[in-house]
């Protein structure tokens, strides 16, 4: 058997992106966040349009199952945005769930079957008490071999930093500065759940401290802040608290189009013009703790469809869940080689005005982590960035290449896309 | 916006299909369960190929979260039949996930991306009690105006049934005609759950009881039998035990490939010509509990994209998760006009050997129902029934033209197949 290139019968773009604030939201369900998301987009599409030409939606969400009770979402989202009866699929691959619903959405376009889809993403996770959310997320690990061992992500992800700082030059310090950037990043953002730059929390932290006379820690700057454990306790050795994403609700909605279509839409369309997808084995069958080789597999199909390499790529939304990820990302994408990615971030390379800025948005650290949502947001970012929308957090030099790396578990899922402005 | 015509960029077809056993396995996992159905498709294969030419995986489950504490399991499958890297995708639309997932399969390969998919379905139910698994299944309604007025699944489906005997001249015992229909096609079939008829089970029970000296309830036939409280329990009336489908574990597997390649694979490839999937509004907010709308206009679709007619139809598999769901689906599809689909078991027209065979394999009442296995499965049979390979529950005719119908919650989303053999 001889495979053909894989390549699309037809294009794809982006017309239209919105998403709901991320956060806890207690009053809301999760049709209520995708609703925000939804009117957002709305809103968004420049040249205006009717909504009755969705065809078909497909709906990125991890486990509104375990998180809300609530399974057979997909049609749920349909009903409450008025687009019932239109075919409604939820698409499920962990936290990768919102960017393999936007792969979904560019195959059923591709097909010639529908021209006009609404790729969602969602996730509710704060009804649960925390622990609980630790136990839910933990099921997308290899629950017959992984949790009965005691893991949970933070103790994942926290194994993957100590092999690459066994390999490498690493320190925990090299992760915090992942962290800070984020957070700063994250503080030019009206959407995000953490809008704060650590010096700001540090600096709330210090005057309640103050107010109440109780003694000081010694937080000379954001470092002596990031390394004190009552400020930001261990989680899982190296992985502090402001090393990890947090809990949180949100949504976040695209409108994709065949590519043909889409300047009846907007005068400024986001072209999706690579798209990866692969999967792995378990975390405990691999040889390999410092990559993730289904991200690796996922980027180089996405650069093959593109045409483009790492170095054409101006900005990026990574799939930070934890700091370590961040670092692991930037080489497993071929933006650094392997052992370099964790200076980057120190050396301000991928800071928001840097060369290669990563997770301009603040990423899943600063921004929030809703899960199913998390992909399609990060699509969300760039599609605003690429368009000159980012307000505050604009990158500099007016970009027109732009990617989202979107990771499940512990990489047994990973989804990559590239978008171009034309 | 006008829409063009609704057509596949290039056409699919299956080469090889397997399934494991339905039924209560307590020592086999979901993974297990899957590569007992993996396995038999490749072996199905007539002449052979290399399982390293499958591109990409789609996996319809409805909630290994809730069943099995297992989230992200398309990847796990990837990683138990030895076929990561591949790109592996869950779908989840309640019942209908497996017809959810034969749809993304064709969508795939339509789009280009991928010339050789597998689509999978899997469930395993049997872990929790049976009070559990109601719950875990009434997530699959709307759980913030449904479940909370007291519904659960049969509650659901009895609703149904009480519209439908209101506007029509049905009684309990129309719907425990298909009961008995689909226990006679089951006992045929050697991966059934309830491999019996009714009149055999009636006779162990009767057994049973002379051997213990009890007094014999009056069973003079099976329909005694099934008017019979002790024997046939009302769960949600007008359904008894016996119109309602059982809690199962099961797998089921599809090898899908582009059209072109397909007798590369075998002889006797079934292309599947028709494709229509659906949403509709939660229950509580329709106006017509005797038809589920979704499910018309998903046949609809299918039927307009492979050029047939209801008539042209020589056997379906549909989801009678409950008797009554089957009458109604007959309608839905077009078989029977509006009101006359109950008829159709009592007057044999639906029997295996009847003009309009419906459910050969059993059905989900005989056969079993592990939910995101279910639609799959009804692929595997009409696959076998098309090829002439059903044996002693091949139906006359050697028919070339067949239908699947997987409904998903309350009908919220229905997905519609036509399978041809040329």
């Amino acid at each position: 058997m001889t495979h053909k290139p894989h390549t699309l019968a037809r294009g794809v773009a982006i017309v239209g992106a919105g998403m709901s604030k991320f956060g806890a939201f207690p009053g809301k369900a999760t049709r209520d966040l995708f609703v925000d998301a939804y009117q957002e987009m709305i809103t968004s599409v420049d040249k205006g349009f009717d909504p009755k030409d969705i065809e078909a939606l497909f709906i990125g969400n991890y486990s509104s199952d375990l998180f809300e009770n609530q399974g057979h979402t997909a049609p749920i989202m349909a009903d409450w945005t008025g687009l019932a009866p239109r075919a409604a699929t939820r698409i499920e691959n962990a936290c990768a769930s919102g960017g393999t619903a936007i792969r979904q959405g560019i195959l059923a376009i591709a097909s010639g079957l529908y021209d006009i889809v609404l790729v969602g993403g969602i996730e509710k996770m704060t009804d649960l008490a925390t622990d609980r959310v630790t136990d839910t997320l933990a099921t997308a690990s290899d629950t017959l071999y992984e949790t009965p061992a005691g893991f949970t992500f933070p103790g994942f992800y926290a194994a993957m930093a100590t092999a690459y700082m066994h390999r490498y030059d690493a320190t925990p310090e090299s992760f915090m500065r992942v962290g800070l950037k984020n957070h700063e990043n994250g503080a030019l953002n009206e959407k995000a759940q953490f809008g704060a730059t650590i010096r700001s929390i540090m600096d709330k932290k210090l005057a309640a401290a103050q107010a109440k006379g109780k003694p000081l820690p010694g937080w000379a700057d954001e470092m002596a802040f990031l390394h004190d454990d009552r400020s930001n306790p261990v989680i899982a050795w190296p992985m502090r608290l402001f090393d990890c994403s947090p809990i949180s609700d949100g949504a976040a909605a695209l409108l994709l189009v065949s590519e043909d279509l889409a300047r009846q839409f907007t005068d400024t369309p986001i072209y999706i013009t690579g798209s990866g997808q692969a999967s792995d084995v378990a975390l405990h069958d691999r040889g390999d703790y410092t990559r993730l080789c289904a991200a690796q597999l996922a980027a180089q199909e996405a650069y093959r469809m593109s045409g483009l390499t790492p170095a054409d790529i101006q900005l990026a939304e990574v799939h930070d869940c934890f700091t370590i990820a961040e670092v692991i990302a930037t080489e497993d994408l071929g933006f650094f080689p392997a052992g370099h990615g964790f200076r980057a971030a120190e050396e301000g390379l991928t800071s928001r005005l840097g060369p290669k800025p990563i997770n301009a948005s603040g990423g899943l650290k600063s921004k929030g982590h809703p899960v199913g949502a998390s992909g399609t947001g990060q699509a969300v970012e760039i599609w605003k960035q690429l368009r000159g929308q980012a307000g505050t957090r604009q990158v500099n030099g007016s970009p027109r290449v732009g990617l989202t790396h979107n990771v499940g578990g512990t990489g047994q899922t990973a989804v990559v896309h590239i978008y171009e402005r034309r």
